[in-house]
């Protein structure tokens, strides 16, 4: 049923070794044959078997494709800027779902199995030596969204969270509130720890604010929901800075609930600036953390080490920037 | 670098050929046998390379599947729904974006290069000849959400969509709604076509009703809300059946921009139920469609048909169900 490699050769009248160096990236082929053999593969309707191919090249093009949250709408942009990116350099994603899995060892190994070229760790979650068990595999990987270190063990390309929450905590300071909140994701996400951080050290040069701080269970509405209704039952703050966006979007249907007015009574700060953020009946102020850039440089990273799999580890950092919209009140003076 | 077979056979102090066996599935091989093996292969850090095994087997367990719409968040259900289905039953998704694609038939070639064992076609919006495709060249299958025919060309699996639009016209009269409205996705979509078609048959028996009826250019927040801004720049109808959630959602926000009351001013009933109708601070009346039920029965039968690839096309629907939640004014009478 399958067209093979020696019916293009029958059919062009040529060697089968010129068949197959017509389809080998960078073989030396003559124009003529080249047109010669690729005639009798369009007339044939002969495809290369890419994973036949592999064996010889040892190279599948496959570049597993790494998550742990199905649950937070910024991952939709994720795969939509991975799967893409991935397809215009002719590879190709191969998703992985970690929601259930309870020994990410068991990821190493099937990727492993299935032979990728690469791997892509798109999460903020999952922990550092995660993406370090498949440099320890051989395998190269580039962990985007990851945690910057300053002697980084495999590619990270990601924001300075650190810096991000010093600059929440500058954007409320700058509205006059006197009692602000953090209310991050889970607390083992090394997101959330550094955006913490980077708050908690910004606040600490304006002594006359005070700072309180819960976890939410998981970067997701419900868990932001929970949370923040948890909080308007006790002291609670002026404005908080979420973990991320989809945390601010359950905190303001909360807020919304409890009859209080969003920016007037209680302010919300996000980071991520998804999509939905800019949606007109959500319209949230938020840090934007620049997923195009960060998602473009992964895949150039990963390009690069198909080619270099010894490179260097190295951290791509990219700025972030406050979007202003509707759900903090404006800056003192305005 | 690699472990491979060989040394595993040296090591256990058996043949190559017994070492193979005992990573085939169902081939014939000792107890005693294989625990020296498996202890050899796990001493080493041996895995079975899947694809150079394939070209023995004929099976890859890749599993295409192929979406055309990042910009829907039903999609990060389906997507988790299916990665951990396939994943379950040792199958692998190569996830196929077709956004961009102006030319389905590139994506026929490219996953028949990749050999795939099947394809998932998940989409109301590629037309049904596409997942045909796919089936003439001899890969099996389904097609997920796809149209509902009498004599299927290729296994479907989702809702009688024509149904849920008769459902749709039953909810908006039982609560005396006088002039309705479909806003649909875009007309092209199969889903579209045949919900609109059921809406309107449903409302033929009742003349004293009026309907108006419009699309918007794709399933996605922008297009409900650009749609829904010009109905209400013209004479607009009481209560719409939106072409799906996401539609529904960009419409109520154009709504309440105009300083309009949901439900008591207009009413909206979706189609969907994804997860973000029931944030609270959304709350959308809808007709639930039955996703993980659909994405299970996919999976069944593409598991079916790995084993049986000649297995005769069939049908699989769903029924679906009204969710009242906010959007709707309630039932005369109540």
């Amino acid at each position: 049923m399958a067209v093979t490699l020696k019916d293009v050769a029958e059919r062009a009248g040529v060697s089968r070794s010129a068949v197959s160096r017509t389809f080998t990236d960078g073989a030396s082929v003559s124009d003529k044959m080249r047109r010669k053999v690729e005639k009798a593969a369009q007339d044939l309707g002969y495809s290369p078997n890419f994973l036949a191919r592999s064996l010889t090249t040892r190279r599948t093009k496959l570049i597993g494709l790494v998550s742990n949250n199905f649950h937070n709408p910024i991952f939709l942009e994720v795969f939509d800027l991975f799967t893409r990116g991935l397809q215009d350099r002719g590879l190709r994603p191969l998703l992985v779902n970690l929601t259930d899995e309870t020994d990410p060892e068991n990821s190493v190994r099937m990727l492993q199995q299935y032979s990728v070229d690469g791997v892509v760790v798109a999460s903020s979650t999952l922990p550092p030596n995660f993406a370090k068990s498949f440099r320890d595999a051989g395998v190269p990987v580039v962990h985007s969204f990851g945690r910057y270190s300053s002697s980084p063990q495999v590619h990270v390309v990601g924001v300075d969270n650190v810096e991000c929450g010093r600059m929440a905590a500058q954007t409320l300071v700058a509205r006059g509130y006197k009692h602000v909140g953090f209310m991050g994701g889970p607390i083992t996400a090394t997101s959330t720890q550094d955006r913490f951080k980077g708050f908690e050290q910004e606040l600490k040069n304006h002594p006359d604010i005070t700072l309180s701080h819960s976890f939410a269970d998981a970067y997701s509405f419900e868990a932001g929901r929970t949370e923040m209704q948890r909080l308007l039952n006790e002291t609670r703050a002026e404005a908080y800075f979420c973990g991320d966006d989809v945390l601010s979007i359950g905190a303001l249907s909360a807020i919304d609930d409890h009859g209080l007015t969003i920016a007037q009574d209680i302010g919300i700060i996000g980071l991520n600036d998804m999509e939905m953020s800019r949606w007109e009946n959500i319209n949230l102020t938020t840090i934007h953390q620049p997923i195009q850039q960060i998602i473009r440089s992964s895949i150039e990273l990963m390009v690069a080490m198909l080619e270099e799999p010894d490179r260097y580890p190295e951290a791509r950092l990219f700025p972030c920037s406050v979007v202003e919209r509707g759900t903090l009140r404006p800056p003192e003076g305005k």
